[in-house]
């Protein structure tokens, strides 16, 4: 089948993200959709870098309308930003019937009730998962995973900007402007950042939420505001004294008199879990009436995050196009040909860490004995803890954490310590993993 | 357009949650999916529950096999559970060209691969967001949400009843035997509950999200399962001790070797947000080359929330079966000409609860001077603490938490207070929300 020609508007952050991508997973991705998708032609007025980046994989042109015009394109991928050309790009391309996958929150925010009347009239599809949070499936999860509730309240941490400066405001005890500083220096924050910072950012994703979940028209203008350039760092300390942590967060809500949409700096519990998502990463909890409060976490922003959301969209149009609708997206998620026949591993062969726990008669040499059986076998050790005994017991517990390494080699272990005589009972070994990659 | 039919096989717990939130939110319904979803007729065992639960909403009967024969229905849900008559059931309705709605993880982790083929065969979907974390829309996140992604790994809390046990045993202390018993008097533990301490419901499910994740057939009988029954309050402490927390995870992951699938006890650093889930609620991490690391959490089980999964799965095969393909999911989730007309509250309108930091000269009676004022306009206070001046300083910070009030009776409280004599420069307000209903 013909692969699907995608036309990109603007290689710089996200569309390189997206390009990268698109081509590293395009085997699996094909698996996936159907049939391949191919960027085949790229705009950006800086064509020196859209070849570095494209690598001959691409036409560059500096000319985006001549992109929304070439009839041998399917989709448009609009990344330009702001709402003045990307405007016009976007309804030109609805107007020569194309599909346009958009990560562009403000344009929707302001023009997404125009645009959206203009694709349904011609017929055509509008995806913007990546307009919010990045690369969480949020806009799929509001509008069809959670299709069945009436939504009762969306409230998110959808700026990373401002997250990471509250996290680190708490964490160092600095200032709001010194950490502003230091977030400019990691880019985290732009030269201007006042979008992010004074909550515009998040009440253009804001806006596009309540519209989902409560099946209203957008109403940017009618949005409040407020950011947290005024926070001071004895206000953060004094909630936390009182067991809250300060967010910016953006809600909306139903309620008999109205829907509220609101941006602001606000308490939340401590012990709630968005109240604990730090730095960069976005949060969004959705309670329903039937599905109570779900959460959907994730990396807000970023080249390959962002590119995963635009290239989600884009699976999902080519499978629209492709199957038939009963087979638009395939059971295991791939086309029943393309499963794969990797093997599962036995649990032998599996590499993890390991909490292992041993009751020992407290001699001298004991920890020689067993560290030895370790040490032959590969294991190594990263931390070891001894707990004396306590009273009526003779046994000590020594309580050891491996490093990675083949259950095999653990199991085997095992079995030489508890041979040991001066080893009492069994050895408890529970697995360990870190999730931190 | 004609009503969706939908023929609900089983009325138990998820039955009853699916029935009775259909028929709740059947007006927003029906403005999502384009057209009327309703359950014409059930069947169950028991026909004089299944009448108490639909009142006279739908056809009863006893024959499950007469609804699956039954011309006038377009789609099945089955909700019987097991691997018996359900896999009857499931093969004849899709053998009479219906689709097949099922939250039966056990059916399709050992049968899947048979059953897929047959839907496939025939042109039908069979839909299981139900089947994985009740309401958390997991399902399709994997196969659609993150499609662009090369899935690293999948790690998941996904048995509740577990869940609940090593919470409770972690913030109580008490033994595995003890909590068991509790969680059966709660009603989160069945009367046998080896399924689910033992691993074999979870290893269910991520029998499926390996093979959606990787694009492998499902291969139940090759999973590793280890569950939690073993465990001591001794381990989980000292774990804790060591900065870590035990949950019961299944974990899938590639390597280079081939594909690991286990469900077991594992020790994961206690700064991760995963690590923090407690109670029978479910998250699961999945980490995508393109996106890093996502988390998707709510409520694992229970009747509403698994129902809004079920009627997720309806709405998408409504959707499908409905609308020409470029419109098969609206663009605001509703249809274009289902939307409503709400207003947007003005800020003034807004209720919330508020943080008030005051600076007051340390005097008498002021603190009665500013309770009078939020006592008059109506305004509660929940807390209130009072900072001693720091050397150098004049005034005292008080700060005080107020009850839910509508913003502008505390707008109005603030310019009054800022009036007083005895406060010093401006009183600081942000909003606090509890998040907790």
């Amino acid at each position: 089948m013909k692969p699907i020609q995608v036309g990109l508007l603007g290689i710089g952050t996200v569309g390189g993200g997206t390009f990268s991508v698109l081509l590293r997973n395009r085997e699996e991705i094909s698996r996936r959709a159907g049939r391949a998708i191919v960027i085949t032609t790229v705009a950006d007025k800086d064509t020196a870098r859209a070849k570095a980046i494209t690598q001959g994989e691409a036409t560059i042109t500096d000319d985006a309308f001549s992109v929304v015009n070439d009839p041998a394109i399917d989709i448009v991928v609009e990344l330009i930003g702001g709402t003045g050309v990307a405007k016009q790009l976007v309804m030109k391309a609805i107007e020569n019937g194309k599909h346009v996958v958009t990560a562009n929150k403000a344009l929707l925010a302001h023009h997404g009730n125009e645009i959206f009347a203009a694709a349904h009239k011609k017929g055509v599809m509008v995806a913007f998962e990546a307009a919010v949070a990045g690369g969480v499936p949020i806009i799929k999860s509001l509008r069809e995973g959670l299709a069945a509730n009436r939504i009762e309240w969306i409230v998110g941490i959808i700026n990373g900007t401002s997250n990471f400066i509250l996290s680190k405001m708490r964490e160092t005890g600095a200032s709001f402007a010194q950490v502003l500083e230091q977030a400019k220096a990691l880019g985290y924050a732009e030269a201007d950042p006042t979008f992010d910072i004074e909550g515009i950012d998040a009440a253009h994703k804001l806006t596009l939420m309540s519209a989902i979940g409560f099946g209203i028209p957008m109403q940017f203008s009618a949005a409040y505001t407020e950011g947290i350039s005024k926070l001071t760092r004895e206000d953060i300390r004094f909630a936390e004294e009182l067991g809250y942590r300060i967010k910016l967060l953006g809600i909306t809500k139903r309620t008999a008199a109205g829907i509220e949409l609101r941006v602001h700096p606000t308490l939340i519990p401590k012990e709630r879990l968005i109240a604990n998502v730090e730095g960069v990463m976005n949060a969004i909890v959705v309670k329903g009436d039937a599905v109570g409060q779900t959460m959907f976490y994730g990396a807000g922003a970023g080249a390959e995050p962002t590119g995963s959301a635009v290239i989600g969209d884009l699976i999902d149009v080519a499978r629209t196009l492709t199957a038939d609708p009963e087979h638009r997206v395939p059971h295991l998620a791939f086309q029943p040909d393309q499963l794969s026949d990797i093997a599962l591993l036995p649990m032998d062969e599996v590499n993890t860490a390991y909490y292992l726990r041993l009751q020992v008669l407290d001699q001298p040499g004991v920890l020689a004995d067993i560290t030895r059986i370790l040490a032959d076998l590969g294991i190594s050790i990263g931390a070891m803890v001894q707990k004396e005994p306590t009273e009526g017991e003779t046994s000590v517990n020594i309580i050891m954490l491996t490093h990675q390494t083949l259950e095999k080699q653990v199991n085997q272990a095992i079995a030489k310590i508890e041979a040991l005589a001066v080893v009492t009972g069994k050895v408890t070994r529970i697995r360990l993993e870190e999730l931190d990659s």
